[in-house]
């Protein structure tokens, strides 16, 4: 199946008929693929200045035309046109899985669309996402560790607070992870560090970084799958044993997170983490 | 003397003449003030991604038209064009006083020029500063309490680390501070939040922001004048007795705080902190 999915376009319809239910890492290869954050309308200023102020974990790159919209979209990207993003859109359906939050707590996950929980009052955000860059990562010969294991990329919690914006005072980031060798950590460095609306460059590197930024158990993700090392044992068993460490980059997820932290009253959806929206514009559209 | 200096253009030329050198707050009403850093060429393109990927310490307002340029700046802000910034200019002149560094070292503070240092591979970084809302908060009927002392704002070195970028890969965050009555926090984060490139709405509040940032002690201050009580004794006395708690704001004393943490090698120049360049245009342009 995912062999035959190599656009953003195949991809959203895959999607669309439920054919396609886990991570898109690997998906539709150099086309971009995004994050999803669908809020009340009367949310949607504070949330679009949460995006300004933290454009690391939360690079806003479309939304919704007019509240309601789900099939037309404007882009935030002065290089990107509103008609480029995705042509044949259905964002209640073109994610392969959705998580839906009332009143700030998760109330259904992996759930294949949220047709039924769209209203006309809905303003969706779509944000850039890491996983953007990872074919640009393959090309350069470093490996992309979850994606030849056919897992969902690693995320966590984070006590590294987000610039508060309005309503979204207690905010913090939420990380992916993705294990590199400690002489390639300049070379993911400079490679990423182009996609500024895809995250960037890592916030984070090594295993002294996870003290700093509250990460607990490296075995322990808070979404995704756990890591695992290229001979399938947890990572926390190569610590100071291995050439490999984590390195880390702001996450998409982290509006979830907000969502719950500010206790956003009403219906709130977003994509299951790891199963984004794949548009018609390419990763290098952004740059 | 003050009271002839209404206009970024007398403000700068008062400075370049040396008539006048400390604190620029409640000069020239209105008018947008701004901080200076001003880079070998080789560190401005980290230096101009790490202010996209921090834009509330670093709201990057304009840049020199190219390398060694001390008279003409271009926009970064869409919304107001390089010709309105600063028409009569001289960086190396127009700030009050200046900081210099030498290697990632502060080797010269308070002078009041940097023509000696100044050269033609010298390129000038102009960013947002909180002094710019200061006049709004004052027609929203709080008080400025520094302003009113006729005393520098209070700047602390914190430990939140900013999103790193190339060669910046220890910074963090350098913050002001003003005292506002409890209940008028939401007020002044209201006012304060459209100035986005002026730093908007303030990162922390409350006593107990310290701990979270870092600071150790109210009273003391790593730039400009300590805090006072409205009766002048040191802020420390009234905690849990006042109604008034600090509130701190991103600073755009961040970018020397990064020049020191990255070590940067060759000569970089700086506005002395509280002492802006004062540009043409106002304040409420940059919204």
């Amino acid at each position: 199946m995912a062999c035959t999915l190599t656009t953003g376009h195949a991809a959203r319809i895959a999607a669309r008929k439920n054919k396609w239910a886990q991570s898109t890492s690997g998906l539709a290869d150099t086309y971009l693929q995004a994050n999803l954050l669908v809020l009340p309308s009367r949310y949607a200023e504070a949330f679009r200045q949460l995006c300004a102020r933290n454009p690391v974990p939360c690079p806003l790159i479309a939304e919704s035309t007019n509240p309601g919209d789900f099939a037309m979209l404007k882009s935030h990207l002065p290089q990107v046109r509103d008609e480029d993003l995705a042509a044949d859109l259905d964002l209640r359906t073109d994610c392969p899985r959705y998580n839906v939050y009332a009143d700030g707590k998760l109330v259904h996950t992996a759930v294949n669309d949220i047709l039924s929980q769209w209203t006309s009052d809905h303003v969706a955000f779509v944000i850039g996402c890491s996983q953007s860059f990872e074919s640009a990562l393959i090309r350069a010969g470093v490996e992309i560790r979850h994606l030849n294991q056919q897992r969902t990329v690693p995320m966590y919690r984070t006590k590294l607070p987000l610039n508060p914006s309005g309503i979204f005072t207690s905010s913090t980031y939420v990380v992916s992870m993705r294990p590199f060798r400690k002489q390639d950590i300049e070379l993911v460095r400079r490679i990423t560090r182009r996609y500024l609306p895809t995250h960037g460059e890592p916030i984070a590197w090594g295993w002294d970084a996870l003290e700093r930024l509250g990460i607990i158990d490296i075995d322990d993700v808070q979404w995704g799958h756990p890591p695992l090392t290229q001979d399938g044992r947890p990572l926390h068993e190569v610590f100071g044993d291995s050439e490999n460490v984590p390195v880390f980059w702001g996450c998409g997820v982290t509006p979830q997170e907000a969502v719950m932290k500010a206790a956003l009253e009403g219906t709130i959806m977003a994509h299951h983490p790891g199963e984004m929206l794949v548009m018609d514009c390419r990763e290098d559209d952004v740059l």
